[in-house]
């Protein structure tokens, strides 16, 4: 494969160059790795051109497919090209991804100026993930403006979402009475904007209240020195009616402007950026783990360390002995 | 110092022989550490005794010094030897850790059937977490018969105290009306018995229909193969007015007597094992970025990786080029 060529017709917009791209960025065997970090490389240098990048967690059910479809259409409609990727290391297990079937978003993935991207499949949450911020560059670099960035609610998956976005919104549902609906302080923090979805119907005045409760909660939060005043925000949205839409866009784009203007953009991606350089670095060390000769002898020594033959401290150090550097 | 002459000491139950041994494996000094893991492999051939592990989790204001002053006077007037241990990452900042101040408990340090130790300084949850371990194995090895591991609700220290524990109880404090007590799920689905204290005075009917919360709670969890009928449970105690302890206590040995006769004690111990043994070579090989030379590498390359001069993955091929291991 010319890389160079591939990363001219990736920065050209052609959308099968970019799907082959991602394809590539994807792959795991060695020659591939290889030139998927050339083209990241390239296209670092050659491309100028800045999507926001907009990463969206909510549960199942929250309504997100529809949310995309209808937020996609409305940013297309604009004349804005957009791209859709997910973070879902469930992939592998349900054998497709969360975006894997397309009819969930008929109407965008029709769009020509729509770019759907399945999660890739892998069984580790960092492996999804590290392939997943190289799509979003990839996107950027064919010209996207927006680039959605998807993620289901599962431990940790929000937190690399959000170390690869410039915003990050969390979806929610209209709370039923007692229900539980447990969403993590932790993810609340990292939260921009909250949108309580289904804002229709019957249960629209619910909606409204779980908005005013998150809002609340929100105000209990300290300010982070990234934000201007008013945010992080909640709100309500009717993904199914399209209400509400235009004005969280307008928001996104008002916070986007101000952290421009105050240099928080461009601090943020660059922090991002040494994030995962400490990734990628962790990432090669444990991955020795999974290789021979150190899986069978791990394998081996655990054990036998299960058995008590020997403590875990003591195997460990043989472990670091093996390796040359106890 | 005569390793074999200290494990002899420490199986004799001298505590002024644990004392040391605990502070032998909280250092961090290299030979230290070599004579630390051969006096923890001693022992564990040598010592047949086995405590019940008790991890016990609470925030701030539940009560837990109370709870554990009264628990363990309960359990040292039946004659039993009570150690006290901490999981506490926050310790070096705060000068002292939550155990530090040993007027906390006063009744219970003065109580030669207890011994209290504080959480060792160390500023990596990982780096705690690891000795405490070690220390419960020398607890265990001096014929203490319930070693209570406590920690503060900070981060995923339930998890590492629960990987080092027989049985996980987490301690909550009466709720009141719309506060937002937010117990991760992920930390109930550990908990094999919710105690919620202060069940005494004006906040008990609250305690009670904060446990009926938590009961409820429990009932949607799916049951666990590890755990007879009626397990996980929910109950109230009052630390302060020393009821529900004794009850709590009966519960406690008839889940660890269930489990040992199913298999399920010493198959957890032993996965518990695997666990260290696999946290210990983690920690071995990701240490090595806390070292020179890869520490200034990783800075060095890190601030160019910040100004977009090179890609994380490129970057971090660098590393692992220079490693040797690419």
């Amino acid at each position: 494969m010319d890389i160079a060529q591939l990363g001219d017709r990736v920065l050209a917009g052609e959308r099968r160059a970019l799907a082959r791209a991602i394809t590539l960025v994807e792959s795991s065997r060695a020659d591939h790795r290889a030139q998927a970090a050339q083209l990241i490389l390239d296209l670092s240098r050659k491309n100028d051109a800045q999507a926001i990048r907009i990463g969206l967690s909510g549960t199942p059910g929250v309504g997100k497919s529809t949310f995309i479809e209808s937020f996609g259409m409305m940013l297309t409609a604009q004349g804005l090209r957009v791209a859709v990727l997910a973070v879902d290391p469930s992939s592998t297990r349900s054998g497709g991804s969360i975006l894997g079937d397309k009819t969930r978003m008929e109407r965008l993935s029709r769009d020509p100026n729509a770019f759907i991207r399945p999660s890739p499949s892998q069984s580790h949450l960092g492996g999804v993930a590290r392939r997943t911020r190289e799509a979003v560059a990839l996107c950027e670099a064919a010209g996207f403006d927006v680039v959605l960035i998807e993620t289901v609610g599962v431990g940790q998956s929000e937190t690399v979402v959000a170390e690869m976005s410039d915003l990050f919104i969390l979806l929610l549902a209209p709370a039923g009475g007692d229900e539980l609906q447990g969403v993590k302080r932790g993810i609340m923090e990292m939260a921009d904007i909250i949108l309580v979805n289904k804002a229709d119907g019957d249960l629209k005045s619910a909606a409204m209240r779980t908005c005013a409760d998150y809002a609340g909660a929100l105000r209990l939060l300290r300010k982070r020195p990234q934000d201007p005043e008013g945010y992080p925000r909640a709100m309500t949205v009717s993904a199914l009616e399209e209400n509400g839409l235009d004005k969280a866009w307008e928001d996104m784009q008002a916070l986007v402007t101000w952290r421009r203007e105050m240099g928080h953009f461009a601090g943020r991606r660059a922090e991002q950026a040494q994030y995962w350089f400490g990734e990628e670095v962790r990432h090669g060390l444990l991955a020795q783990l999974e290789r021979e000769p150190l899986k069978g002898m791990m394998q081996a020594l655990g054990a036998r360390v299960a058995k008590g033959e020997v403590t875990p401290t003591i195997a460990a150090d043989e472990i670091m002995a093996l390796l040359g550097r106890s």
